[in-house]
């Protein structure tokens, strides 16, 4: 079955976004439905060779704009790219969806169209971080638009990390972490303590509190945090990583043995930009809604927004949702203790 | 007058401590009381030659360790090391701390003999954080152990770290930022929201929100959050650093030729160094308290703790607090608006 790209989303809508769809059915087992404006999709199409029987397009004749409020995305434009995108999907025409358009409009959209996992309160945005180690990066989630930190909607955030370690990144038994400003039990505000202790009981493999800084070295699965800790916590990675960046530049032009030192660096740099720079992985999921939805950045080049669309469908193939819902069942009474918590406060 | 040094404090109690007190002392025009047992004091101070007039040691007889509890150091141990040299400033024979001992023993002692400036309800901790634009540091607070983020709290850590800017960077109208999850008014949760229409009404130079990641380059001076997002903050740029350093080392092993470019690039990499460990300044203010105390890692190198003696003597002279009691009565109105908000929440 077919991935759903929304075209006119992103920053460059169309031009990424269908050079990424034919490259994706030259490269991969995929089959593609362009969704967006059709007489501008074809003409774009038209600089391009491809398998016809591998990509169709679907109108729609709608833009959610990246600065547009969600609620009113999702009142008024219901004939969007994004919402006709899930539409095909809720209705069985594809199986996922990959979108660098209006993140908010998206989530509020597919949570609205394809309802929330049972058992899941808030869907999340999940992203893999780098780890010192080769190969072993972690997930972080939530870095959406949280900022609610309730026990049960980090607890649930756990299972929906667990759940996406075990399925994309096919590990047996992730090791699962909490952000806290100290590793020591009983760490943090009320919140965090009160999700460690629901995160214990949980069937989760829990590797305890976790600190910013070790999180990077520890060897932990997926760390989990609210969607403001987790978006500051992107944030100042790649603000410190541009800061290096950065001052390494200027500093190597200090002297004529430093500007060739760095030429002579150049394979190491590369391969630190590499290992940095996930969005190789191909954008991020939206978990915890009954569809499968990857969220790329406004900015995707070509080769991450192609990835995105091979990223959606190997969620989508090992049944991403389906071991969430799993995972949600087997910690029901850890998950109405949390609800309590949540009704007392 | 001299600067109180609790020389029990830290990871290696007495050695590093007193080396960095000789060293001021011969170093700046400064005097060090040494706060700790005095024989063990006396018997390392035989390994230095340094002037006498410029050093005395003042005995205690408790040490607090860096795993006990505030509340039980400050109830029981009145005889230790800080509560010493805490009683010394309070007495007027010494003008400020520095300790590199149990962070929150320091803050709960401080706060509990100095008591809070007027008008400050909860004393913060600051840091130095690196820009990438060379000699252009920001201020960051809180980073201590405030995780409550209620919009007073955050005003005031606003007030205080506009003064820390003005008085020890010299800046004449720091721009002061809220750290948030975008931009745009209006972002992050209801008390962010709050207290961006407090700082609006300020008599501070308010620069808006900022988020994680440009704070390193958009040239703000003051970026004010609660201390848990500090923490993550502070640990995270900690972490990157230390991912980028070891992928380095790691790749660089690759070839001849990037090994030979490492060492060439030697000069930068030390630059890039310096310019982004801020413990060059020696250790952060605690902020808020009738009294000057600059909290040093445990860990702290001799050079380190050296430059917090200076740290110390130059805000207290600068009167420091007296410019935080100044921002404070220029601003009741507006503080005493945050409290009806507290009264509320």
């Amino acid at each position: 079955m077919a991935i759903a790209v929304d075209a006119m989303g992103g920053d460059s809508p169309l031009a990424v976004q269908i050079e990424a769809a034919v490259r994706a059915i030259r490269d991969f087992a995929i089959e593609v439905v362009l969704v967006g404006a059709e007489d501008q999709i074809s003409k774009t199409l038209k600089q391009h060779s491809y398998d016809q029987h591998k990509l169709r397009i679907v109108n729609s004749t709608e833009i959610v704009e990246m600065n547009e409020s969600p609620a009113q995305a999702l009142r008024q434009k219901k004939n969007s790219s994004i919402r006709v995108a899930v539409d095909l999907v809720k209705a069985g025409e594809a199986e996922a969806i990959v979108s660098a358009g209006n993140t908010g409009a998206s989530m509020a959209i597919a949570k609205f169209v394809f309802k929330s996992i049972e058992g899941i309160e808030r869907p999340a945005i999940a992203t893999l971080m780098p780890s010192v180690h080769r190969n072993h990066p972690f997930v972080l989630l939530d870095i959406g638009a949280n900022t609610d930190c309730k026990p049960l909607y980090l607890l649930q955030f756990a299972l929906m990390g667990d759940a996406y370690a075990r399925t994309y990144l096919h590990l047996e038994n992730p090791r699962v972490a909490l952000l806290n400003n100290g590793e020591e039990e009983g760490k943090g505000y009320l919140e965090l303590k009160e999700t460690y202790d629901l995160l214990k009981q949980s069937t989760l493999n829990f590797a305890g509190n976790i600190e910013g800084k070790s999180m990077f070295r520890d060897r932990v699965d997926v760390v989990v945090c609210d969607g403001f800790v987790g978006n500051i916590a992107l944030k100042v990675a790649e603000g410190t990583f541009d800061f290096v960046r950065s001052v390494l530049r200027e500093e190597v032009k200090s002297s004529l043995l430093s500007k060739l030192g760095y030429l002579a660096m150049k394979g190491p740099f590369r391969a630190l930009g590499e290992r940095a720079d996930y969005s190789e992985v191909g954008g991020a999921p939206l978990l915890g809604v009954n569809g499968v939805v990857i969220i790329c950045h406004g900015n995707s080049k070509v080769h991450t927004f192609r990835n995105a669309i091979k990223h959606a469908q190997e969620c989508a193939e090992q049944k991403l949702n389906d071991i969430i819902a799993g995972e949600v069942l087997e910690n029901l009474e850890v998950i109405n203790q949390a609800k309590s918590l949540n009704e007392e406060e």
